[in-house]
C-alpha cells in the first residue's frame, strides 16, 4: 500500500481496494474536475444576488446559440419572459432556442419580433398559441421544426438530454438571496413552480428572478438553492390576476352543458365513482361543469374521492373544502382560489411535472387516475384526438397534459361539440394527431356518445343506463351532413412542427399552411 | 428528408436537424434502452405493494455482493435495518456492503453476528458506534476499510457514484402503495426522511417499508413514487420513543455548564448575535445549554434570528415558538417535540442532507451559518478536532455534520472539557483528524478559551470582553500536567477506517487497535 502525506501531515493511502483516493489538501482547496453538478465551494463565498438581469446574463457567460427556458405559471400575466428576451436582444445575442414550458398570447408580439430579427431561431417543446402559432405555421420562420411536447414529455426530453437548457430563468414570487424559491408567497404568487423543477435540476445555469426577496431561508422550498446560480430582484414578475382566463369558468352555453351532463352520466355508468375514486378535469368550460356535477353527485351519494389532480380550479378546491375529496395534487393553479388553498390547506400538495407525468420514472401520478375529462379541437373515427391544430392546419394550442392523462387514466372521456360553426369536430381523420385513439375511451357530444370499440364493457354499461350511444362513424356522418366534408388544410411540403408523443416518439407532423381557412387568423 | 409511416398511419420524418427521431409505435409500445432512470410504463400496470420484505428482496433480483442502504432517523428505535438483515441472512446472501447513513447500538449485535458469518463484508460511509466500532477497530473483520463520511460527504459520494447503492431500504412512518412517503405522520413518525432522499434518487432499486399504509397519495411527499420500486407493509418499523437519547437533554454537570456559559460569552463577543443571525448547535448536553443561553439572551435583547438548523431538539423549537427565531431547517429530529413541530408549524421545514451540506451543489445551507457549536473527543494544538475515535484508537463515533458545519459557519466553536477522567482532551496531536483546524475558530474549555491564531479579530474581541483567553498550547500543557502525556494507541499497521473529508479527500486513517486502553470496551 502506498502512502502520501496530506496537508495536515497525516499519512494516508493513495488507493484502497482498487479505488484511487485523494489526499486532503486543505478545507477549501480541493477543486473537482468540471462536471454537470456544480461545486458548493464556488458558491460559498460568492454573492448570488445580482443587481440586474443583464448582470445575470453576463455572469452565466451567455452566448449566441444558447437554449433558454421559462415556466408559464403566471400564464397571460407573466412579465419575465418578455423582460429577459428584451435584454438578450438588446445585448445583441442571436440564434437563441426557446424551451419554455408554454407560451402565451401576451408574449406573441415580442416573440414574432425576435424571430424576425433572428434573436430566436428555434422553439423546443413549444406550446404555440394564437398569433405566434399562426405566424409560425404560415411563415415557417424557424430554422428547424417546433417540437410540441406534453407536460410529461417535456420533463422526459430534458431528463434524457434531448433538450439541453443552457440557462433556465425562473420567475419566482418569493425567493431568498441564495436561490430558494416558491410560488405560494408574495404579491405575484402563482401557486406551484413545478414546471421549473426539471429546468433547475438539469440546466447548466439557473437564474431566479423575483419581486419578493425575503431573508434566507425562503420556505417552503419548491426550487432549492442547490440548483440556483444567480438571483435578481425586479419590480414585478407579473400580474397574477391574469392567470385566470375566460376558459376557466363553468360554461353557460346550453350545448356545452348538455355535453357535460352526458359525460357525467357516462362516468356514473362506468362504476368508477365509488369511495376512493380519483380524477382530473381540465380547465375548459365543459370540464369544469363535469367537475361540478361530480361534486353534487358524490355529495348526495356520500362518496369521497382520494384525490383530484390539476390544473386546479376553485371547483376542485371546493370539493376538498366540502369534504368530498381527500387530497388535491396541483401542477398548475388556474385561479387565485387555488393559489390560496395550496398555501393554506395541508391536504393540497404541489407536485412537480415529473411526479405528475414523466414517463421516465418509476411511476407518474397520471397512472393513478380513474377518470379524466378532456377537450379536443377534433376527434376522428379512430378516436385519435387533435388538440394542437385547427382544421386549417394552424398550430394554435399546446398539448398540456392531454396525452399523459389520457394514457394514464382508467376512463378517458373527450367532450366536444359535433361541430364548431361550420367546421366539423368529429371527422374522418384529424388534421393532427395529438393523442392516439387507443388511449381514448369515449367521445361525448351533444348528438350522442361514441365509445371506443376496445371498451365493450363501457359500451354495455352505457347501454344499460340508456345513454344515447352512437358509433363514431354515425357522429362523423351527422357532422359531415351539417357541415359538409371538410377540406384538408392547404399546406406546403415544409414541416414546421413535430408532435411528440409522451414517450419521445413522433406521432405526427404539422406542415406549413399556405392559407388559413378557419378564419381564426 | 426520409419519412416512415408510424403505427397510426402518419408519415413522420426519421431525422430532423441531425437528431434521429423515433416513429410512434403505439401508446404503450415504446421500450427505451435500459438506463438508470426507470421507465414509468413498467410501473403503470404493475403492483408495487408486496406482501413481505422477502418478496421485495426477490423482486429486485437481489444478489451476493450487493450494496444496501438505510436511514437512521429512528436512531436507537429503528427496527428495519435488523429486520432486513435477518431476512437477507436467512435467504443465504453473502458479501453485502452496508451503506447506511448511520448505525446504532441497537444494531451492534446483529451487525457483529452478520460480519462474523460473512453476510456483511464491507461498510461504506460507516458511522460505527459502541460495540460495533470496538469490534471492527480491534478485529479488522471487513474486507476493506470503513469509509467514514460526514452527512454532506455521504450525499456527495452517492451522487458521484463512489458509493453505488443497489437497494435502498427506507423505513417510512407513512407511505402509499405507489411509494410516496413521509416521516411526519403515523405511529412511528420520526420527522424528516432526509437521509434517504439521496438513496432513493440514486439507488438502482428502492424498497419502502412502512407500518402506516395510507390511501394514495400519501402527502406530504418527502420521497416521491418516481424513485420507488416496491412497498412493503410491516407491523412496526420502530419505536420513536427511542429517538431521544440521554445526550439530547441539557447538561446538569457544573463543568459542562461553565463551558456552555463561556461559549455563550464568546458568541456575544463575536458580534454575530444581531437581528437575522443564524446558528446550529448539536444535540450534546453542552450545545443544548448554549442554545438555551442564546434563547434567553436574544429574548432579553430583542434580537430575532433568521434560522436555526439541526439535528433539531425542543430547545430550538422553543425559540421558534417564542418568536426569537424565524425559521427552522431540520435534517434530523432529536425528540418528539421536534417531530410534532415539523408536522404542524409551517415555519419549520425539512431539508434534504443534500440541501443541508452537499458540497457538490450550487450551495448548501451550512454556508449560511453564522454560528455553530460543536463537541469533540479530542482537540489538538493545530485546532484539529477528533470526533471519531477515542484516545486508545477505537472508532466509536460518527462524523455527523461536524466537518460540514465547521467549514460553513462564520464562527465555529468547539466546546470540550480539558480532560475526561484521566484522559486529556486537549492534546498535542489528535488520535484521528475528523475536522481540520483551519475550519475551527475557538475551543472553549472550563480552564479557558483558546482562539485560532487565524482569527485575530475574535481574539481581540474576546480580550475586550475579558474572557479567559489562553493559547491552545497552554490548555494542552494544563491537561498534560493533570493527566500526563497520553500514550499513543497501540495499533497494528492494518487500516480499518478511512476518514473522508466532506470533499471526498482522505483526511486521516484509523488503524487496527491491539488493545483498548481507555476502558470503554
Amino acid at each position: 500500500m502506498e502512502f502520501v502525506e496530506n496537508s495536515i501531515g497525516r499519512l494516508v493511502p493513495t488507493e484502497i481496494d482498487g479505488r484511487k483516493l485523494k489526499p486532503f489538501k486543505g478545507a477549501f482547496a480541493f477543486k473537482p474536475k468540471k462536471r454537470r453538478s456544480a461545486f458548493a465551494l464556488e458558491f460559498a463565498a460568492r454573492e448570488k444576488l445580482l443587481p440586474s438581469i443583464k448582470d445575470a446574463i453576463e455572469a452565466v457567460g451567455f452566448e449566441d446559440g444558447m437554449t433558454i427556458s421559462f415556466h408559464h405559471h403566471l400564464r397571460e400575466g407573466d412579465y419575465v419572459l418578455n423582460m429577459v428576451l428584451d435584454i438578450i436582444a438588446k445585448m445583441g445575442f442571436k440564434d437563441i432556442t426557446l424551451a419554455a414550458s408554454s407560451l402565451f398570447n401576451s408574449q406573441s408580439e415580442h416573440l414574432i419580433k425576435y424571430i424576425k430579427e433572428g434573436v430566436i431561431t428555434a422553439i423546443e417543446g413549444g406550446s404555440l398559441r394564437g398569433k405566434l402559432g399562426a405566424y409560425v405555421t404560415t411563415k415557417n420562420p424557424l430554422k428547424k421544426p417546433v417540437f410540441v411536447r406534453s407536460h410529461g414529455d417535456r420533463v422526459r426530453a430534458i431528463k434524457t438530454g434531448e433538450v439541453k437548457i443552457d440557462v433556465a430563468f425562473i420567475a419566482a414570487p418569493t425567493a431568498d438571496e441564495y436561490g430558494n424559491c416558491n410560488g405560494v408567497e408574495g404579491k405575484s404568487a402563482c401557486g406551484p413552480l413545478t414546471y421549473s423543477h426539471v429546468d433547475a435540476h438539469y440546466a447548466d445555469n439557473t437564474v431566479v428572478i423575483t419581486d419578493n426577496l425575503v431573508p434566507y431561508p425562503a420556505t417552503p422550498i419548491t426550487i432549492s438553492q442547490e440548483y440556483v446560480d444567480y438571483v435578481v430582484k425586479v419590480d414585478s414578475i407579473g400580474d397574477p390576476a391574469k392567470i385566470v382566463s375566460e376558459s376557466t369558468v363553468i360554461t353557460k352555453d346550453p350545448v356545452s352543458l348538455l355535453i357535460a351532463k352526458r359525460a357525467m352520466k357516462l362516468i356514473e355508468s362506468s362504476g368508477l365513482l365509488k369511495d376512493g375514486f380519483t380524477f382530473q378535469a381540465g380547465a375548459g368550460g365543459i370540464s369544469l361543469a363535469v367537475t361540478k356535477y361530480i361534486h353534487d353527485y358524490i355529495k348526495k351519494e356520500n362518496i369521497v374521492g382520494n384525490f383530484g389532480m390539476g390544473g386546479t380550479t376553485k371547483y376542485l378546491v371546493k370539493m376538498l373544502e366540502d369534504g368530498v375529496m381527500r387530497k388535491i395534487l396541483t401542477v398548475q393553479a388556474f385561479d387565485l382560489y387555488c393559489i390560496k388553498s395550496l398555501k393554506e390547506d395541508y391536504r393540497h400538495t404541489e407536485i412537480s411535472t415529473s411526479l405528475y407525468a414523466n414517463i421516465f420514472s418509476k411511476g407518474c401520478a397520471v397512472n393513478k387516475l380513474d377518470i379524466v375529462v378532456l377537450g379536443a379541437t377534433e376527434v376522428d373515427t379512430k378516436f385519435n384526438v387533435n388538440v394542437n391544430t385547427h382544421s386549417d392546419g394552424l398550430l394554435l394550442h399546446p398539448t398540456g397534459g392531454h396525452q399523459d392523462t389520457a394514457a394514464g387514466a382508467k376512463l378517458t372521456i373527450i367532450t366536444a361539440p359535433l361541430k364548431r360553426g361550420r367546421i366539423p369536430v368529429i371527422v374522418e381523420d384529424v388534421t393532427t394527431v395529438t393523442t392516439p385513439g387507443e388511449t381514448v375511451d369515449a367521445v361525448v357530444t351533444e348528438r350522442g356518445i361514441a365509445i371506443n370499440p376496445r371498451r365493450n364493457d363501457l359500451l354495455e354499461a352505457a347501454k344499460r343506463k340508456k345513454l344515447p350511444v352512437k358509433t363514431i362513424e354515425e357522429l362523423k356522418n351527422e357532422a359531415y351532413k351539417i357541415c359538409g366534408k371538410p377540406n384538408p388544410p392547404k399546406t406546403t411540403e415544409e414541416i414546421i412542427g413535430l408532435i411528440e408523443y409522451r414517450d419521445g416518439t413522433i406521432i405526427d407532423v404539422v406542415r406549413q399552411v399556405k392559407k388559413s381557412t378557419s378564419g381564426v387568423f
